[in-house]
């Protein structure tokens, strides 16, 4: 059940969710309300007066008896249940909205799947499958083994020939085909790579071809997700989800490959991440009651190191220079010589890496949000430490990975952190006082910025003139929150009584140089990929972004400081978590797990530092939103809007 | 270098190797010289006289001071180590040869595989080759993955494609290039079942091309054998055996069946039977002190139950009706997976089987003697207490295994005794005062009767008409040898004091009566699956004798007993083990790997009990030789010339 919210005086009206909190609700029409405590109600800035209606608020001292009574709130601390307006004192009336609406977040969930158009498509063909039989039971006139007496099942019943099997099912299939009196269930991979011949993978007493699973993996660096899929029914079940417990041995890639050169550090890292994916794949089954054995294989996709290390494989060479992968493709491996407590009959399916920087993950992507048979010429990035980015439609792909530096992720900016409670996400600056108004993660106190409140702070100072395009603060402003500070010139967020730490929460020209220099690199990498196959920057028709970090991110804000390229939002799509999708739709579709390793062979991968032109991109990108002004039309206007 | 025997009165004149005992030579001539002891020298009744020349000859006390003078030395202890003419003493004096020459015995030993042939057929071609590769090291404009190197250096330098590899060499793969400068020897297995893409199975540094060996391994059920075998010379290096450790649960196939259903027994079979591989393996590497890391695969044959064992899959229903084996195809195997000590990336290949009774023992036989490609009619033979039969050419195969009982293993016989020291072998009997002439196992004091000596002794006593033609002794023979025993009549064929155990050791009636049924259900065999096809028994061309007890066998004496059918001798081979020859083929010929699968499932299965004609047959072939006296056209003859 939504609700309506009207903004006096600007008579602005939105629909919010019932619950929804009031600050946010402003935050979301573009409404500015003074407010720097994030949200927790102790500064008692974002006052406003309900004029109609019934808010579900909390009184703090900050709101006298009187006020109290004339319909003064504090926004952060009320909920709207019902329809209502509310005024915006004039201490905080803004003549011009400057925010854009803001995306709901999708948070960290995986997107759904949209099975329907791949049914729709086709593609709808796993390539594991369950087949019923019922055989003739042995006798001394026909006593062939049972293995062939499977086979010529399998042959008369459903056309199958040039059969293979596994190993392991010769182990039990003499009793499993006695137990129903030679009614079993044969579950066939139809997708060895590079071969047709339908294997047998498993076999169950009865007919139990309606229960039958796979499980998708994504291994991030950071967190490990497992979905759940039904094979039989063509639904995803659920998922589950648990930080990469590798994370003990170093926050980043580099920092586990150093680890695993170190003593048996290989080994830890490759039992660390298993351990993980056991205990989110346990949990998972057991939330949907489902035994392990009717899990027929897995699929996993991963950046190029997280694959190593999963297999065991050497990384050493990802990080030295020129940067080869042992492999960028692994056959089907029998999941428990990996430790991973499945049947032995159950086999490992993953996405192929392009290069040491251009992982799995990346090429999960590109299958799942279908560039590689899409004739529209697409942007497809995944912004991180390293920036992917795959430019290309059905007939060529180029790619390539950004150093970009971990200022997206909180690294090398003074307050930046982790997109976790307490970091200030959502910012607008008042253009006449320069006062900000912040949301925290959760609505606490702040404790610092995350990545996607870097990107809005930057452009919230943009549209207040209180930043050059160089980046440097404004000379002649006339405001306290711009100050001297130990590093340099500062503006100040939070004032430390507001703060979680008690400290003030600044944001530095240092910080804005790191986080200039780290969307210059992904700026100019898109420019240089383009410029290398003979395109411009303008041919771009559709831009997708991928990665728990996309789906965060504000991409009016994004485009304002020369992050994203300046496309209609129509043409932005998110795919949320693209590198999890994939993994499931190579379950899901036989064509795809066929197809991928062809798909990542036909992405030219390119080393932007070997790359002619591109040093001279990241010069030029270093600028808000850049010094080749006509690259950002709308952003022009939307400056020019902002001093109207 | 050999020497000449001539024998007086007969001016015989053999050829005997250098150091021939003069015993066996007479035997071998087809001389005969009454002897008891079996070749011991405590009866002194092998009496002879030396003419002229030296023998090597050990004195004992029953050769007096004035008869060694003259010239008298005991034949079971003289030498030959020149040429020598010997007079046989009256006593012993015959007036008819009677016995045949004697095959030279191979023993257990391989016999050589025809390597030179092999080449010549086009047939040598080992599925497992090695490349040698030098490579262009990576630089930042190319950069490609380890493995995609390798592929391409294939793919340039060997014109191979489509490759798929080895998962395990992927974790070793970034080192091993880096250690020799991108100079790499890769391991390929052209031999995917049903499929014809290369894999890469294992990578080392430098050019290692000529160094690449592979075991064949004979899981017998009694005798594990291991070949070792060099693919880049296409050499056998050597071989060793051990006997199979699962004996201690069972002597027989039926015996270790029943102990598998007992709690873990089918992990302890299992693990045993590997034990005794890994032993056996281990000790003929260390021999020829090679690394176990220069194996690139293994190959292995067994009969149906040995290799459900080796496997650890279930063989339960082998031994019940309607005996139907679990697998009778195994895909190839991880050796590790089994606990085979080689490391990981070594597949085992196994030979396929018929059915439960027709194991991959007889296919590699059929593989090894080329019975599948040959026109001749042939009839293959493994004698033992399942006798497997396969009759056919290179258009069709039809097998079967007769339940022989253990007669020729010694099984249910009095004094029958496996083929070890003291067992009685060669055998002639004196048609006049029906004395025998024994030649032990090892020249030691009798203690027993191994197999080919029972045949040997049947068809002494035949020869010498001791017995009818219904296996009964004669009523009219004036011989102590001949006397009623407790369980009925029997022969005396060493007295007491000449036995190791000082009792006399007889074949009765009630042996004899086994023997028949043996011989019979053998005999039965052969007529039922030529009648089933619509062939007669003389439409034979040739007769392959298989496994060890084949080796053993005096065709002669096996033909006029009737286990054998009456061929011209030079149409009968022996091929030795052919089932570890089978499996050194599989290892040295693609083409025979790919294939065997296709020639075990030409192989027709017949369950002799179930098929029309067998039991009439076996009626009537309880009989010496046959009740149908002309299938035995020289056996007629011989009696006859016997008589004369």
């Amino acid at each position: 059940m939504s609700k309506h919210v009207t903004f006096k005086p600007y008579d602005l009206t939105i629909e919010v969710a019932d619950g929804e909190n009031l600050l946010r609700a402003a935050l979301t029409a573009g409404v500015h309300i003074n407010a720097s405590c994030g949200g927790e109600g102790v500064c008692g800035k974002c006052r406003v007066l309900l004029e109609s209606g019934e808010l579900e608020s909390t009184r703090s001292g900050l709101i006298s008896d009187e006020d109290w009574g004339l319909g003064y709130r504090q926004a952060c601390l009320s909920w709207v249940n019902a329809d209502v307006v509310i005024r915006i004192p004039p201490e905080s009336l803004l003549d011009r909205r400057t925010l854009t609406r803001r995306r709901a977040g999708i948070g960290l969930r995986p997107s759904p799947i949209d099975l329907a158009a791949l049914k729709a498509a086709g593609l709808y063909d796993p390539a594991f499958q369950k087949k019923f039989l019922e055989l003739p039971p042995p006798s001394l006139a026909d006593n062939a083994c049972d293995l062939s007496r499977l086979e010529q099942g399998l042959a008369r019943s459903h056309g199958l020939d040039n059969i293979v099997h596994d190993f392991f099912l010769l182990r039990k299939l003499a009793e499993v085909m006695r137990q129903d009196n030679f009614r079993v269930t044969a579950t066939l991979d139809f997708a060895q790579r590079r071969s047709r011949k339908p294997r047998i993978v498993d076999v169950e007493p009865g007919d139990t071809s309606e229960r039958h699973y796979a499980l998708a993996i994504d291994i991030g660096t950071t967190t490990v997700w497992v979905q759940l899929l039904d094979l039989a029914a063509g639904t995803i079940v659920g998922h589950a989800a648990d930080y990469n417990s590798q994370m003990s041995y170093g926050d980043d890639v580099i920092s586990r490959i150093v680890f695993s050169q170190k003593g048996d550090g290989l080994q830890k890292l490759q039992r660390s991440v298993v351990a993980t994916i056991n205990q989110v794949m346990h949990r998972l089954l057991k939330k949907h009651k489902l035994p392990v054995a009717e899990i027929s294989h897995l699929t996993v996709a991963a950046n190029t190191t997280m694959t190593h290390l999963f297999y065991g494989i050497d990384p050493k060479y990802i990080r030295l220079s020129p940067y080869t992968p042992a492999a960028c493709h692994t056959p089907p491996v029998r999941a428990r010589d990996l430790g991973v407590e499945v049947p032995d009959h159950v086999f490992i399916y993953s996405v192929s890496s392009v290069s040491s920087y251009v992982g799995g993950d990346i090429v999960a992507g590109v299958l799942s949000s279908g560039i590689y048979k899409d004739p529209k010429l697409t942007l497809f990035i995944d912004i991180g430490t390293n920036g992917e980015i795959v430019i290309g439609n059905q007939q060529w792909l180029a790619c390539a990975a950004c150093s970009a530096g971990p200022a997206f992720e909180g690294g090398g900016i003074k307050y930046g952190m982790r997109a976790t409670a307490g970091a200030i996400e959502e910012v607008s600056i008042n253009p006449q006082t320069y006062e900000p108004m912040l949301l925290t993660i959760d609505m606490v106190k702040p404790k610092g910025i995350c990545g996607s409140g870097l990107i809005n702070i930057l452009a919230a100072m943009m549209e207040a003139e209180i930043i050059s395009p160089n980046g440097k603060f404004k000379d002649d402003l006339d405001t306290p929150r711009i100050r001297q500070g130990e590093e340099g010139r500062e503006y100040v967020l939070a004032l430390a009584p507001d703060t979680e730490s008690g400290e003030d929460i600044t944001l530095s020209e240092a910080d804005i140089d790191n986080l200039m220099r780290a969307k210059g690199a992904m700026f100019a990498g898109y420019v240089t990929l383009l410029e290398n196959v003979g395109l411009k920057l303008q041919d771009l028709e559709q831009v997708i972004l991928a990665g728990a970090f996309g789906n965060f991110i504000n991409i009016d804000n994004a485009i304002t400081i020369g992050l994203l390229p300046d496309l209609p939002r129509e043409n932005y799509h998110y795919v949320g978590n693209a590198s999890l999708q994939g993994a499931s739709l190579l379950a899901f579709s036989r064509e795809l797990l066929e197809e991928e390793r062809r798909v990542a062979e036909m992405m030219t991968n390119f080393e932007l530092s070997e790359t002619p032109g591109y040093m001279d991109q990241y010069i030029a990108a270093l600028f808000l939103p850049h010094t080749k002004m006509d690259y950002f039309p709308s952003v022009v206007e939307r400056l020019k809007g902002a001093k109207e």
